[in-house]
Formats: C-alpha cells, sequence, structure tokens
C-alpha cells in the first residue's frame, strides 16, 4: 500500500509527498524514488496537512503520534490494531479529526448505503451475499462481505446468527446467506442479491485494480485535511452520513 | 394480465374479485373460473374498494367512470392512453385516489431509487444501462430503461441528449449510454453500471414471471384503498416517496 | 411435470397424447382438457410410439412395462428411483430404446460438454461452481451442479473429495469449490466459473421456466422413436455424445 | 507491451532477454532495468529462440528480418500492418514458424472455441455480443466482439450482414446482436449470451489486468521455440487447432 499510495500521489494534481515515513532500517528507505525521501519522522520544516496510516499494528502509534504533534488529520488504514490502539484513535479524536476504515473503496462505500436502503424497503425478500477473491486469500467470508450482512440486519432489525455459508436442508429465511469464491489474483467482488418472487435485484461492486484503495485514502485525506477534532467514516467523506 | 390479476387475486388471502370487467361481446366472459362473473359493469350490489384497470385506451374510461361513481381508488396500469384520458385521470384524482404506473414490479421502483441514490453519490463514474427483453420486443430501449436513465440525469443535473445505443467514436462523457439485447423469451432485465477507474458498481433487476406485474398491482390496490383523493406513484405506495 | 408435457404437446406440431397415464383413483383424471383421456393403460388401438415418464418411483414400473409391451422408446425423468428399478431400465434397453436423465434441459447438456472443453484446455485455472435455486430446496450444492463439477473432475482427471462449499484457510487448488444461493422461486442458475491470473472464463445457465424440461423430454422423444434398442442419453440426442 | 514483456520475463523461470529492440533514438534505451540492454538489433553474440514483436507497422520488418536472419520463430501482435507486411509474414513462414495473432488471451482463445461449439450445437437460440471496455476506445464493437460473432456465424453457416448495435422494431432473428459498453479503466470483457425459450446459455471471459496478453505471447514464444516452419495460430498453441 505504500507505493499504491505514492503512485496515487504521483498521479494527482494537489497532493505532495511531506515525508514517506518508514521504520528504522527498512529496505524501502533506499528506494531511487524522485522528490521522495523516506525517513522515520519527517523533517521539522516538512509541512503536513494530514498524515495517512497503512503500517499495521506495529506503525500505528507512530503515526498517530505524529498526526497529533502537528495536530493534523490522521487517516488510516491499518488493520489488526489492538484494543489499546483503538481506544488511543477515540482519544485522539478529541483533538485531531481521525478517520479509520477497513476498505477505502469509494464505491464500497455507496454500495453499503444502496444495500441498507434496499433491505429496509424489501424486508422479506431473501438475501445473499457472494464474495470473490484471489485464491490466497485465508479468512472467508470477507470482512466487507460480513460488513455488508451487517448493513442488512441494521436495516431490517434482524440478529444475525453465526455466517450462513455451509447449507444443508431449508434455508432459514431472514438469516442473510454468504457464498465464498476464491481463485486466481480476483482483487475483490461483492454481489448482493435480494430475491422476491418472480424478481430479484443485484447489487453488486466489481475492484478490479488494488490502486483504487489508495486514490480512497486520498479522497478521504483531502476531505478530512482542516476538519475539525472528531471521529469521521467513509460515509462522511462521501455525504452519506446523513442518511 | 386480466387472467394473472385473476391468479394473484386467487393466491391472496384478502383480495376478493368483486366482477371482472370486460367488455360487451367479449369472449372472456364465457371463461368457466370457479366464483368470477364476467360483466361490463359491476352489479349494484357489489362491495368495491378498488378498480384495477389494465384495459388500455379502449376500455380505461369505463374503468375510470366506475372509479368515480364509486368513488373508490383506480389502479392502472394501461398503456397508450390520449392526452385526453391523462387529463382525465388528473381531474379525477381530485374526488379520489388515482395511480397510474408503466411497471408495478415493486423491485423495479426500488431500484430507480439506488440508481438515483448512487448517480447522486458517484457523479463522475460513467453510466450504462442494459436491458434484455424477448425477441418479439418491438420498442427499444425498454421504457423502463429510458426511465432509469432519467433517474441518472435527474439526480445529477444533466440534461439528456438522443439515447445513446449505436457506438462510434469517443464516447460522450456524461451522457447515458444504452444497450439492447433481444432473444427468446426473456421477461424483461435492467442492469444499470456505474464504472470508475479500478472498481464499478452493477445494479440489476431481474424479472422471470409476468405474474409479478399482477401481484404489485394488488399491492398497489391494497395501499390506495381509503386513501384520501390525489395522485400517487409506486415509490408512494413502497414508501420511496419521501426521499 | 404432468400438466407442463401435455402443455408441451399441445403446443407443438407433432406430437399428439395417445394417452394420459394416471394411476387408479387419481384425481388428475378428472381434468375436463380437450381431446385428453386420463387412464392407467393406454387403450388397445391408441398408436404409441414413445412413454414419457416423470412418475416417480410408484409410476415407473408401470411405464417400463408399457413401452416394453408395445416396443416402443422410454424417456424417463423419475428421480429416486431404487436399484432394483435401474436394473430393469438396463435390462429393458436390451429391446428397446431407453433414455434416462436427471434434467431434460437442452441447454445444461450443452454446458456439461462446453465446461469439460473448457476444463480440458485450462487445465491449471481454479474452478469455482455457483448455483443458485429457489428457497424451499433441500438438496446443496445441486445435482446438476456436481454433475458439472464431475466433468471438470473427468476432463483433468481429478480425484474429488467431498465437495467443498464451508472455506477456511487457503484453497485446495486443484478441487472444484462450490457456493450455494437459495432465493424466492429461482428455477435454477448454474454458473462456472474458470479463473486463472488476470483474466477468467464465466460458464452459465439460468433456466427461467420450468416447461422447458418438459419441452426437452418432447425432443429426447422425438429422437428416440424408431432407435434401435439402447441405453442412450441427452448427449446422444443433442448430438453431443461423439466429444 | 514492450515494458509488460519485460515484467513477464522477469516473472518467468524459462525465458531470459537476449536483447530488447528499440528503434534508435528510443527513450526506452535509456531505462536503468538490470540485466537488459536496449539495442536496435540483438549482439552477434546473443542466443536468439525467438522473436516477439509488438512494435507496430514501424518495427515489423525490422523484427521479422532478425527472425529470418536468425532462421527462428516470430510471435506478432502488432496491429495496423499493410498488405505487403501481411504477404512478407507469409512468405516468411516458408523459411520459419511464424504467429500472428490480434489477441494473445489464452481465455479468449479457448472462448472462441466454446462459443463456436455452442453456436453449431444449439442453432436456433438467439446470440447477442456483449463487449465492454474503458472510455477511451474509439472502435466498436471491439475486434474481439467481432471475431467472436465470426465463429458464431461460421458454425452456423450464416451470412453476416452489417453488426447489429442500433435497434429498431423486430429483431432479425438468425443475425449476431452486438452490445456496446464504454467507461472507466475496464481493460476488456466479452458476454457471448445464447438464448432459448425458457433458457439461456451466458458464455463470457473477463480480463483484469493487461499484463495477461504479455504472458500469452510468451506462452506463444514458447511452443513455437524450435517448431518447422510455417504460419501458426493462438488456437494451435492451446492445442485447439484440432476442432
Amino acid at each position: 500500500m505504500g507505493r499504491a499510495l505514492l503512485g496515487a500521489v504521483a498521479e494527482s494534481a494537489d497532493f505532495e509527498i511531506a515525508a514517506a515515513l518508514v521504520r528504522s532500517g527498512s529496505e524501502a528507505a533506499t528506494l531511487p524514488i524522485a522528490d521522495v525521501s523516506f525517513v522515520t519522522r519527517p523533517p521539522a520544516d516538512a509541512l503536513v496537512d494530514a498524515v495517512v496510516d497503512f503500517s499495521g499494528p506495529r506503525g500505528f502509534d507512530s503515526a498517530l503520534g505524529i498526526a497529533l504533534e502537528r495536530g493534523v488529520a490522521l487517516v488510516s488504514g491499518s488493520t489488526g490494531l489492538t484494543a489499546a490502539q483503538h481506544a488511543a484513535l477515540q482519544s485522539a479524536s478529541r483533538s485531531i479529526p481521525v478517520l479509520w476504515a477497513a476498505n477505502f473503496s469509494p464505491g464500497i462505500a455507496v454500495l453499503g448505503h444502496l444495500v441498507a436502503e434496499a433491505a429496509r424497503l424489501l424486508p422479506d425478500w431473501d438475501c445473499e451475499i457472494l464474495e470473490a477473491h484471489h485464491r490466497l486469500k485465508l479468512d472467508a467470508p470477507s470482512g466487507t462481505a460480513l460488513m455488508l450482512g451487517d448493513r442488512v440486519n441494521q436495516a431490517r432489525g434482524t440478529v444475525a446468527g453465526k455466517p450462513l455459508v455451509e447449507r444443508s436442508g431449508l434455508r432459514d429465511v431472514g438469516q442473510v446467506g454468504y457464498s465464498v469464491i476464491r481463485g486466481g489474483d480476483i482483487v475483490g467482488e461483492h454481489d448482493v442479491r435480494l430475491i422476491g418472487f418472480g424478481e430479484r435485484i443485484e447489487l453488486a461492486h466489481r475492484a478490479t485494480n488494488r490502486n483504487l484503495f489508495a486514490r480512497g485514502a486520498l479522497v478521504a485525506a483531502r476531505w478530512m485535511s482542516g476538519r475539525p477534532a472528531g471521529s469521521y467514516t467513509m460515509a462522511d467523506v462521501l455525504g452519506l452520513g446523513t442518511h
């Protein structure tokens, strides 16, 4: 994701890399990329408007510390954070704007909103969620598929049981069903089906390029820069927050 | 559609046929269907809560007249009405509740709402609409596809040109594109694609059984029965009207 | 299926019902259908070219007996037959032409052929099979999905393990994966995906009307009528047998 | 495509770049890529097993000349060649093995074969071909879509008219229909639908990464290296040639 972020910045008209943060001794620090200095802390004279973090649990504390020190926005896609790290993020939101998300694709944020609307308006239609990812992905169903199922359940006031993947006997009407596809190098596809009688609705998102997650993080950083302190979501960034 | 309505009523728990209206001399009047009398006007003692009309321009005036006389709701799916007939419908809405729709599928009404939301939230994504119908359908793109395209344009404030089906040279960014598939006995499928960079969203409706249009008309009739006078839409029936 | 067969015959130009066979005391025998006599055995003077059977284990013996007696073809879609009944069918194939199939859709027979070709030509691509059926279907994956997976394994010389539906950890490369969707009144859909790197192939069949199974049985009966004694398959009927 | 080829070679276990050919004065010649020398002609001592050419009409003659001089295979994906260049390729095939293709995706070659089989086996089903590409693609329908339509027509012995994209009035049964989608950065998708009554078959290919075309060219080069002189196709490379 670090490389993808550098690429997304290079493509953009209004971003500049103040500093590319790496851990001490990282091999990345030796990459010969024009106009980018790899450092463990931004130089004192660097102008920083936002800190974007995809470093994971080991780098998160440092990224949050820098954002707090500078009094600027933190946008983080680090997964696997500890409870203490999530709590630190919440505390920080009292003094700086922070946004954490598992998926920075604008399309997925919009899909979540549409799925909630559809589930609310068609409460009796059976819901099935398919997700497809590359052959090396270990967890199933994907976190995004489970998030979409949660949107359905919240919209309908349903209490979800264990995710319904394995099938035998009669379908438990009212539960969201999940299907998992693994193969090749599929970046990520999610397909939510609401199935009625004589008709159905299919709401799908297809990601074909991992770079979109980097671009989504920049969209978030642009929106966050200069906001009041607080905790924000991709739904806020995309104007979905008021629905 | 008359037969489909009789079937939908037979399946339902809370509807009864007060009278099956046919034109004078119709062959349908001789169909041996239990508990259904085919007449040109409902008997004076029949209890009528709503008039459901799919008769087309020739039967519409009679259906509207009966609804007005009885002071009950009119639900009409008659297409090809004259301007005078549409005007008569508007006039009638001052004394009775009326609802006219080209498509009574609940799923299509919901899809229209979702498409408008998606187009508003992703204003720069290219929009393409596919529709597939049986090999005998004459008009193209379908009225429902054009309605979906209008929802996109309204949500974005775009002025639409001639529907973009034939392609040559560079795509006119901002215009909705349409694709038309005709084959076999496809009941009706609509697929709205919003295409970004590295990702896309596909919002589709598949109708597999014509009876769903009859069931949709009954859903409308149930909701309309006892409403105040006025002109209503399927969006109102389905609670989409306030968005 | 009996009604669907009567409908398919009525639609056809070259079939006539010699006799509609029902069990003694069946309610169906009282249906007022023009030109159709419901009987437990065909009248002695009826001209019979083929016996088409969808009666299940209880009616199968009678149907086979009539075909043998008349020396005509038997086309059977009866499922749940006992081993003894399957053996009787094999014996009968020494004196009359017989065809038994779980699925009479011409499209599914063709799909099976295409899937085998694709699996053979792309031996390293991951294979995933999705199937979708109505919410009341009890078994999963469907028999047709398993048949399609068998075609993949045969084409590749793979020994199949237990069907892979539930997912956890790393995908077992080489095994066919299955996904199951249940909802509404879906007639039957099968989607075989061969997934490579940077590309994939999707081979799908969608059934939208149960009547196609009746029409497929008539196609089989037309082809079988007058054949030499033997055991035939839908692949033979459709000219897929030589591949 | 040059960069994509270098990447595909770097990923492979059994290929080495003997020389990366560029035109005199090309900027590419200054790219600092380890172990790759950019030259206008391979050094005399370079071991060359095959020449892979995506240079277009300006570089094609040079590539062909080198292959002839060395007596090795030529694999070319250069489009826009003149008639004289195509004739030179045919002449060359008397002394060296040559392969020219518009699309090096293995999946598309397999899809073409499957589409021909399906069209032959289901001669009466309506055929519609959808293709989707990025918003900047100028020609429509795509060359690959037209190739797939040709496979259908050849399999059925149909004489094709002008490609059917624009629709009005009754569908011309027997003609292949085409649909064109343009948006975002879609790499290339082709979807061939054979539509019957109550059922249909959908045969689709999705390309998600341009690198697959480079990998396909290497598959061809590996297979071509050491063949007898002659003109070969991707169908030969993939073992589709005997059907």
